[in-house]
């Protein structure tokens, strides 16, 4: 091989630190965070605490200093328990930096599960939010292999026994820290799947793929983040790495909005309004959530001011056209579907239809604008069918969605069994059904094992599910298979009504899904009304625990 | 070291092709060549070629094969001495999809310089340009290792002998080809340094310099380049890889206009406003030119009509102020000047002021759009003073430009004595004196070389030429060190008049220069009118020469 003659240049996130600090030193980080609880409805009370990009750096090296001092290195995992805030960013950044593993723990789960992924991930210390200290003692004793414990932000009652202060842990440290070699290909940070099914599997990211994903979020052929951007990370930081915005904000200097436990519609509107946020991010629910608001605030006469706001960016779940259409026609705002999972880092499709697109066919516009979208840059899909043989895009025919590329994962963490059924040369199965347009447009039509077999045919749940979130009596609907002795599985409509004295009949529904091209032996042979759909940690819809709930169901 | 679970993805220039064939099919490739001679004033006659993305990918895939059956494999030297037009950006993407390497040779050099290059790189092929054919003879005799000629267009007087035209290279290949494996490290490409000192030397450039070049081309933080650009790279793709736009733009599905010969000013604005390009890229030289076009035709009433075009890229050379000024002011069209080498792939800096910026201050505006710009995400730079210590970015003073970063040459191709001259401790030495503001905002100052030493102090020969040829009697200004018995060094000016019966005096020059807060022990002691100014290749100043022709000059 004739090597070029290019610097050997490693990929690292010590290096988007220090671009950040250098260029874009005045740019702002956002957290609001709880500064007290409101007697009277014992809700939290939002306070700002607000930093730069300067002023953050030397607490990221004080951060530094003190995880070296505490016997961390390289590849040692350290665990955050953590919400979106500053706090968060500083282990984001210090951890990786001194060249061991933030496991961001997805701190919705179980106790028991949390304490299974830790000792999984053999975490040495664990950085865990003030909200959650009470859960320490129990930690201690199911993850022994945890020796530190660091408590992020204020312990008015007492810290717990054995556990330190974060600004303790990093106030007397220097404030500047010699990085050590990093190799690009070495791992960074770690994230466990949300887990539908089986115990969750670890995924380990490297510097190399945060760098190249947040590289390529700079392109409008993915996020398009800037300079000029306010962004507002609604999803979590556990999840994924905050869909890479922590690291792909710094790259380009964008200001950034944590919200902490204030993910409620009404702070959202409002400090998307005090702090001139341009994008908000995060699952269907939350917007689900945000729409209700905006659409009581303007027929209260009082609509939210919210000049600066222009994208929605939605992931996690598939995107209800309703959603799209709501939005765009009666509060201006554009949704932006995106795709991902915890193993691809997580973007691996972005929905790039603009504004300004489609602006004499708004049907059309709105029908594309629910597409998960086209491949990032560096990032390749495929469609195989149950032979494993190529399917055309364009030819309208639906299959397993297979993917590859710098930051998708090519194993899991210890898990043999997993890795081999999900890689298949050099490619790894998502597990999900897809078609995928002549242009490279992809649309996710379910999970494979949430598709309804009837009668040898396949129906998409998730299809059905969209088209009912858009009658009017319906807020929320999840479709699975039930048994059935003739044709094998049909359809069950499982739906949460608006009112619930305003329930639509079985025809009604019929009618409804026909005017929308539904075919009619696609169509639920029944619905329940039930007062909540289960949903996972992330805000999708916990299907096992709905198929649990059926097994039995017969249909009439 | 614990590694990630990510896939072992290489970054490759295949990866970009197959990308572009897949996701922007449709896109266009528009290639104006010449198809004729007008009779009258011999000037070559223009005619549209027109092809997509689509339609290029299997005639790419036949050069692949007939690349292969010429007996070229890994690591081999193929050279180009072409035009820009879609025949070189098949070359540019096939030679390297072979694992190959695509040597673009300087087709304006003297053809014994060409001669000394194609042998110090061991080409094996030659792709030339039909105008060129001529040449073959005296290259065959003295390039002895090129076996294969492949002349590039129609030859209606007949091939040279032993020559191969292209499309019978090509023609009768198969459309498909399963690329070799190829590390990301490997040489995809090769340029030339122009030379303004020595012999040229020789960068090889890589396939992951090459696709992190491109995807971080596609960030506003460098050129934000997308699908919906027309680009239209004026710049020679013998220079630099064409500043990166071939493969940018098929990363991102954009437009590309070629212009081969057609490079005059009335040209460019006839295909511009043709094919609706939104952003033009070239040396200053072309834009004065343009400049000179559109207000020539501004004044006479019939105005060129450009509505898509918005910004004009400049390298290669320092961004005269009063060119900014002259487009904005006049002609509503933003400058954006860039800076790199040959030896960074090409691009370090990129001026990244908006049209919108400083709205209420259009002269601070035009100082800060002459700057150099702030530094591509992955890039990294450093100020030296002469004891190689750091200087503090925004302190004032001026030093030695050094860069690092992912696609800046870490050596050069057989040449361990001007490697060992420019690499210090992980960083290349650019030769450049430059400032760079608390902001990361860099601007070149001189070539180290043409700095003037007087009484101790140093002269910006950049700055003087800037400000001189923003006088209106003047159309290029080249300021060169001449010896002084008691200063060391002074300047003098070396002028081409606009009218050369409108001779500004020296008092008036002065006067000029003062003004525009010039110190006055820097004031040029004489100038010189002369016809033309001397340049390289690619457009810049050729000072040697001036050196050489007023080495003796007596100051009064």
């Amino acid at each position: 091989m004739l090597e070029s003659t290019m610097m050997d240049y490693q990929l690292t996130i010590p290096s988007i630190l220090e671009r950040a600090r250098r260029l874009y030193p005045a740019q702002e980080i956002v957290s609001v965070l709880p500064v007290g609880v409101d007697p009277a409805t014992k809700a939290p009370i939002p306070g700002v605490h607000r930093t730069t990009y300067g002023k953050t750096y030397p607490r990221v090296m004080q951060l530094c200093n003190a995880l070296a001092g505490a016997g961390v290195s390289s590849g040692d995992r350290v665990a955050t328990m953590a919400l979106n805030s500053y706090r968060h960013y500083e282990l984001y950044f210090a951890v990786p930096s001194v060249g061991a593993v933030c496991h961001m723990v997805n701190i919705r789960l179980p106790v028991e599960q949390i304490c299974y992924i830790l000792t999984h991930a053999e975490d040495r210390i664990l950085f865990i939010e003030n909200v959650f200290a009470a859960q320490i003692p129990h930690i201690r004793q199911h993850a022994p292999k945890i020796k530190t414990f660091v408590v992020l932000g204020p312990c008015p009652g007492g810290l717990p026994e054995g556990a330190i202060d974060y600004e303790t842990f990093i106030g007397a440290q220097p404030t500047t820290f010699t990085y050590p070699y990093i190799d690009e290909r070495q791992a960074s940070g770690m994230c466990y799947t949300s887990g539908t099914t089986g115990n969750p599997k670890g995924v380990l990211y490297s510097h190399r793929a945060i760098t190249l994903h947040s590289l390529a979020s700079l392109s409008t052929e993915l996020l398009g983040v800037n300079s000029r951007e306010c962004i507002m990370p609604i999803v979590p930081m556990f999840h994924v790495n905050g869909w890479g915005y922590p690291y792909t904000c710094a790259m380009t200097g964008a200001k950034q909005v944590y919200m902490s436990v204030f993910t409620d519609a009404k702070n959202i509107a409002r400090f998307v309004a005090e702090e001139g946020v341009t994008v908000c991010a995060g699952v269907p629910t939350i917007f689900l959530g945000l729409l209700d608001e905006l659409d009581r605030a303007k027929s209260a006469g009082t609509p939210h001011q919210l000049p600066t706001l222009g994208t929605l960016l939605i992931g996690g779940s598939a995107t209800p056209r309703s959603l799209v259409a709501a939005f765009s026609d009666r509060h201006n705002l554009h949704v932006k579907p995106a795709w991902g999972m915890t193993e691809t880092t997580p973007l691996g499709t972005v929905n790039t239809v603009q504004p300004g697109d489609f602006a004499d066919d708004r049907e059309h516009k709105y029908d594309r604008m629910t597409f998960s979208g086209r491949p990032s840059p560096l990032v390749e899909l495929r469609l195989e069918d149950d032979d494993r043989n190529e399917i055309e895009w364009g030819s309208g025919q639906s299959g397993r969605l297979l993917i590859r590329g710098p930051w998708i994962t090519g194993s899991y963490y210890h898990n043999p069994e997993a890795t081999a059924a999900t890689q298949h040369d050099g490619w790894f199965d998502t597990g999900d059904i897809a078609t995928i347009d002549a242009d490279g447009t992809m649309m996710i039509q379910d999970r494979a094992k949430d598709l309804i077999k009837s009668g040898g045919e396949w129906i998409s749940s998730v299809d059905l599910e969209n088209e009912l979130m858009g009658h009017p009596a319906i807020r929320e609907a999840a479709v699975i298979a039930v048994a059935h002795p003739k044709w094998d599985e049909r359809p069950l409509g499982v739906i949460v009504l608006r009112d619930t004295n305003q329930s639509p009949s079985k025809a009604d529904l019929d009618h409804y899904l026909l005017e929308r091209a539904v075919a009619k032996w696609q169509l639920p042979d029944a619905y329940e009304f039930v007062d909540e759909i289960p949903k996972t940690t992330v805000g999708k819809f916990l299907k096992r625990a709905l198929r649990e709930k059926f097994k039995d169901y017969k249909l009439a």
